[in-house]
């Protein structure tokens, strides 16, 4: 099952592509990465996933497995070298599926909603939903962890991934909409958290800097106007 | 690991409940139901599942799992007896949680808004994306199923769980939108699994009559309306 004939089809600035590659680093998998802009070369996207038609898309042995989280599942049950990134235990299991579920369903899509926010209210508003998930996510942190480095405890594990793939999304968003999200006096465990998962191995070449990402969304969103 | 100390919360006609419901019977797993509306009983239900709020939650051992889907897995993990419920296979696990996925997140709010759906227009433009749906599961079941019985092949796996916990859901919307949804002629191979999945042991007493689920439907909406 070694790492022959992986290809991961994404871009760079996406943060589920990073999921993915975040995986692959921690597997040390050999892999190819394909540029594909969903935004442009739509045709390609609708053969390898026809139902969402979204990247990551990775490709293994000519398959291809689609959605981000069930990619880095993939990944961690192929590649069974190293750490694995699924707790073992059915109960740890549970608990990570769910935080991953969580972030995924119900937190993160509210920085997409706060970087469009127009106004005071809204972004307050936002602002106390957001916040409300990270009170969530640090206990979620702190009980999970239990005093160690990461969700996964002494290594990066499957919510680790789940919300760090976010953070230079995260880092982005606060500069656009001009609002503090990881907070050290409200979400000190986060805090440290994000700053000892940014500087590691498997991830510290993958996330970008948030001034480049705010200035792609910048270019984005002015090339939608147009 | 065996079903001691096991209870489900939930209320019957509940179809996220149904999947847990199927997964413990498939394992013949003992467990006390602990019925619990989430509309009245709130309090009890914040304490068990204060994220979402949501049933059903299942207790082993004093400890809470929630989130259906993820219910359905745990069971599967625990209880090792008989059938597995997930593919061992790495990439048939991928695309029995693509599909499940599919299913939670795109394929079944359909199925409410149909139902609170008013005038010809809305209804036949939710009917058109409700047969999109239909013909990638359809297509999606001939390809997992291989000529057998079941998404899971000759037995109940997350799939069938996933699509057939909403079945007596899928009868009760035909009958108060008036729309056929599970059509024989557009949709062959699963008109015949659903019958199937209806049959089986671990299923027929699990979901309701269509006809006492739109009742209940209809008791809910003239409650709300005062």
């Amino acid at each position: 099952m070694a790492g022959s004939d992986v290809k991961l089809v994404g871009i760079r600035p996406c943060p589920y592509v990073n999921r993915a590659q975040i995986a692959l680093n921690l597997k040390s998998v050999e892999h190819e990465f394909i540029e594909l802009n969903p935004y442009t070369d739509r045709d390609m996207l609708v053969k390898l996933n026809p139902v969402h038609k979204k990247i990551p898309v990775l490709i293994h042995e000519e398959k291809p497995v689609c959605e981000s989280l069930i990619v880095v599942q993939y990944i961690d049950e192929v590649w069974t070298n190293g750490t694995a990134i699924l707790p073992y235990d059915p109960y740890d299991r549970a608990i990570a599926l769910f935080w991953a579920s969580y972030i995924e369903e119900k937190w993160s899509p509210l920085l997409g909603e706060l970087r469009k926010a127009e106004g005071e209210e809204e972004k307050a508003a936002l602002m106390e939903k957001i916040w409300q998930g990270m009170a969530l996510l640090e206990e979620a942190f702190l009980k999970c962890s239990k005093g160690k480095a990461f969700f996964g405890g002494d290594s990066i594990g499957y919510v680790d991934i789940a919300l760090g793939g976010f953070l230079g999304w995260i880092k982005a968003t606060e500069i656009l909409a001009g609002r503090k999200i990881l907070d050290g006096e409200k979400t000190a465990g986060l805090v440290g958290w994000s700053e000892r998962f940014l500087l590691d191995k498997a991830v510290k070449d993958v996330i970008m800097e948030p001034e480049k990402l705010a200035e792609i969304y910048q270019r984005y969103q002015a090339s939608k106007a147009n």
